[in-house]
């Protein structure tokens, strides 16, 4: 008879959006009349600049005829786009990578979870709690040892390697769910042990666009021997608003290679053997993201998140609330008032003054006691919302 | 120090297409003069019927406008689609499926390639011999006992149950290399088999489309008991030239419980944590191709490429070459004539007409001493390479 996977037991159901949905729902049906703020979703909001709306429909064009017609693409992506994106690294944060250290794929999502392919069961994964669920899942799903790194305020959310043993290390910079993004100093003392130990680090830069501070690393690869240790996550969805567009990259370097296995080499293996590549349209929408116009819209778009955040960030230190992020990040990480538990707060929010965010424990065991407010709403609705919090918290 | 998965180890480097390249490029570099025609393709050449193409610009527009942009969609697949689905396997089959049974993604490959995570690595794998590569190696890529089904012209490439013990059956009709296609009682005795075992069969109907003959089954669902035994895979690549836009569906019923795990819901689990839907802008072309005048414009296409391979048979034929294949499906397999090996069948073909097809060795040992040719190319350039393959095996 078929054997299931008998990791996927493991699991625990995701209960988190689905109780928000419950929570809000219930809310509602018993106060018909109050309008509720969303804070709490990951996605954007903002419709796609001009730009890449037309090369998309020059791409569904040129699908139209004979002549121009696209089968098949390469696994690993068309050069028109790879080579922008090694360009915009080499422009924004001095880094040198060959076109075929980038792999173009429809999603960071599919990338992150598809990576432990390529890995053997047997190593021991660091994962920080709290931290996006995924890298935790797919590791429950493939039955490897998982150690989690505790954030806290003392760490600023950010776990530093001593004391732990890994091969796999997962970060993520500007963290999601707690906005903190890692220092250059911070980021190589994980790159050095990664070089001491022949481990490997998994580096989520999907929100790199929202760093604006310059002393901070948007790529881990700005720090020397990353190449030798770390691959690199990213994506359109928060940069260019891809969420339902779809399209991402992840970098391995050639110089990664552990124990005389090359990872580029093998990765690409896997995805020739288990991905046809991403859509020639979508690919031709995300090029248009590098042109002088498109980054120009797209940085319009970033700017108005992070104003988002800022009169976020603004209100809750007018009331004297402690939070992460907000900076260099989409998102704001607050520390319930008066010792609230998660799930506590976010129904004093949601009863008192109708704005729903997202409870920390949803991202691990030491998010309670925290809360994540997103910067993807409107500003009315924004500003609206701090304006209650501030009424509330004061 | 990490470890990579060494299952990868034992993966064969996939020479076919490469030494294909290399053979032909040193052929036209000693014969500049000389045009070759390329009859080992499995890409589309037609172009996107307008209908498609329209439908994917509108979509485009809407994600340039903040009213009707959209973000993260369903992880299955939008209903519009899934929707359109059903009532395209009910029309034409007589299948009836709920839409929480159809899972939408980029590409069959894709789904092919990851559904071996929901299964154990304990289980023994069956695989036909010859057969498209993909299942043979990601079943390596896992580790998993594999047995192959040697395909011959007395079972018509077609392997029959009796005598395999297996707990993942891979089928493959209209069958990729082959041409070969299930009769319903064949095909009624793989569920019978998988039914008895509580196996299950991983179904690849990615040439459904191109099945014209009524007898013939064109979904395995339409075969009584497959809905607890089967999953299906089904593809916008050959039905509507999607193979460079990437559309595909999986199906999975939610009569498919295997010791007491949905097969549905664990694939449901996969999906939402490792992968985040297609794109909305794809997903509107492919609801446009179950529009009267989408599918009337997709059946131009493939009676276009039905006639190529009409036309390849006939040469054949006339000749007296054994050949399977051709009439419910893109592809002819053939006999090498005069026990030629299918390398030496190659170079024959190469150097004497310049036609350049598959070597039937490249999907298994099975197929050495047989040869593809595909109908995808131009109707011109078919006829050049029937009357050439004519002029030169009478």
């Amino acid at each position: 008879m078929l054997k299931v996977n008998k990791n996927y037991a493991n699991l625990k159901e995701s209960y988190l959006f689905a109780e928000i949905e419950k929570r809000v729902s219930e809310y509602t049906k018993a106060n018909p009349d109050k309008k509720i703020i969303k804070m709490g979703i990951g996605d954007v909001t903002l419709p796609l600049p001009g730009i890449i709306v037309d090369a998309m429909k020059n791409a569904c064009d040129e699908m139209g005829k004979k002549e121009t017609f696209k089968g098949y693409g390469p696994y690993g992506g068309y050069e028109f786009l790879t080579g922008k994106i090694a360009a915009y690294y080499k422009a924004n944060m001095g880094v040198d990578l060959e076109i075929g250290e980038i792999f173009i794929s429809d999603g960071a999502k599919s990338d992150v979870g598809n990576i432990t392919d390529i890995f053997d069961v047997n190593n021991t994964v660091l994962i920080p709690d709290p931290v996006y669920p995924v890298y935790l899942d797919t590791n429950i799903m493939d039955g490897r040892n998982i150690v989690y790194m505790d954030g806290n305020e003392a760490n600023g959310f950010m776990p530093e390697p001593d004391g732990y043993e890994g091969d796999i290390i997962y970060l993520c910079s500007p963290n999601n769910p707690t906005g903190a993004v890692f220092t250059r100093e911070k980021l190589k003392a994980w790159v050095d042990y990664a070089l001491e130990r022949g481990a490997v680090i998994l580096y989520d830069a999907a929100y790199e666009a929202f760093i604006s501070d310059p002393s901070l690393p948007r790529s881990i690869f700005e720090i020397e021997g990353a190449k030798k240790c770390a691959i690199e996550f990213c994506s359109f969805s928060k940069l260019a608003g891809f969420t339902g567009t779809r399209c991402a990259y992840t970098i391995i370097p050639k110089d990664l290679v552990i124990d005389g296995n090359s990872l580029n080499a093998v990765w690409y293996r896997r995805q020739s053997t288990k991905y046809n590549g991403a859509s020639y349209i979508i690919q031709k929408g995300a090029e248009s993201v590098f042109s002088v116009e498109g980054m120009a819209e797209i940085q319009k778009n970033i700017t108005y998140y992070k104003e988002n955040a800022q009169i976020i960030a603004a209100a809750l230190k007018e009331v004297g609330i402690t939070y992460f992020g907000g900076e260099n990040s989409p998102y704001i990480w607050l520390k319930c008032p008066n010792n609230m538990g998660s799930w506590e707060f976010f129904d004093y929010l949601l009863s008192n003054v109708q704005v729903v965010g997202t409870p920390g424990e949803g991202f691990g065991s030491m998010g309670d006691g925290y809360f994540r407010l997103t910067s993807f709403g409107s500003k009315e609705a924004t500003l609206e919302a701090a304006e209650k919090i501030k009424s509330l918290l004061k």
